[in-house]
């Protein structure tokens, strides 16, 4: 047990320098030996997490979405909402998940597979959707796959011009402005009136997270 | 005015020079004696040109809007569609507008201003919105700077998307479900139902443009 959290504590101290190494030096041109140096670790305890540099880059790039699951909610159209704004949050606040997202956005990071976290991001986004429309929260001709996509590329350039324009601190803002432009197409009206999707939701969720997590010491360690 | 032609074509060859060299080794790494032996022009005939790297990389940048304008319409929601769509099918078949909108989503290009396109963009954005909302094509709740910025936003990530997912072939179909998703919320419905926002769209705007063109050819001298 003890192990296991040192090696969880290890591959994360790699993939916090690899992030580094990445984010200042970019895909094409990082190299293992500096991502060793920034880690402080030996060369034996690296790749024995991780086989390559694409692999180093895929473990940062799949970090994004290791922080959900986010709370679940009644309404389904509302929890999509905190997902977006929660990650829009892990954005602005961690260093490793802005990392993630723009290698996903190299591109010039030749040999990497970046549709992964598209997929999986809209496959989040399907889920929550399919849900939502079972309920009957989504306007009758919403086809979930179609709609998921749209979300996941439309987030994924307003972070873009968000940290191009203000490296990231108007991000709430924008991704408050994206939803509302969004979910009028897609949403009942009804529905859509009880949902919160202002500029301070990604906030509140991650504290409810936070405040969830350190009431329940025990079971997170099971 | 013979001499003036041979200088365009000559800012046109370093041009497409720089957006090859720049997409294949990243802001970064190119190198301006990379750009010269690729576009086969003497140093003085670039300098002529252009100061330093970051002024062609700003040359390619501002290539993106440089074939507008577009026809004018009578609809301005639909002279906003046609500006979207021919853009995208742009970013489809032209190398150089493909390079400039690489470029501003490229987070590595430390010392290159990336905000001017999306800028640029906006403003273009903003004057037709407003327009549409004169003539009243919008609903009343719009703020047409708002609308533009997410448009701009995101547009950029629906295109990265198709270029990581498919290499750019999916993208009139991802555009047209993009404005799909967004005119609801923004355009009076009768106005909407006759807005052409089908995938062909793009082209049938260029071959129009194109047919104009090559219809005024002592106009398009003077």
């Amino acid at each position: 047990m003890v192990t296991q959290d040192r090696a969880i504590r290890t591959r994360r101290t790699i993939l916090t320098a690899a992030a580094k190494v990445f984010e200042e030096r970019g895909y094409q041109a990082a190299t293992i030996s500096e991502i060793l140096t920034t880690a402080g670790v030996t060369k034996g305890a690296l790749y024995f997490h991780f086989a390559s540099k694409e692999d180093l880059a895929e473990g940062v790039i799949s970090e994004q979405d290791q922080q959900l699951p986010i709370p679940g909610r009644a309404c389904k159209v509302q929890q999509l909402v905190d997902t977006v704004a929660v990650h829009a949050y892990h954005l602005q606040t961690d260093p490793l998940v802005r990392a993630g997202v723009r290698l996903s956005l190299d591109q010039q990071a030749q040999g990497l597979n970046r549709s992964a976290p598209f997929l999986r991001w809209g496959e989040i986004g399907v889920e929550l959707l399919t849900t939502a429309q079972a309920q009957g929260e989504l306007l009758p001709h919403v086809v979930p796959a179609e709609t998921a996509e749209v979300l996941v590329g439309a987030f994924a350039g307003v972070q873009a011009m968000s940290q191009a324009t203000s490296n990231y601190q108007d991000l709430p803002r924008r991704v408050t402005s994206l939803l509302r432009h969004i979910l009028p197409s897609v949403v009942m009206p009804s529905v859509l009136a009880a949902v919160d999707v202002t500029e301070g939701r990604g906030a509140a969720v991650h504290n409810e997270l936070q405040q969830t997590h350190s009431m329940q010491p025990a079971a997170a360690l099971t």
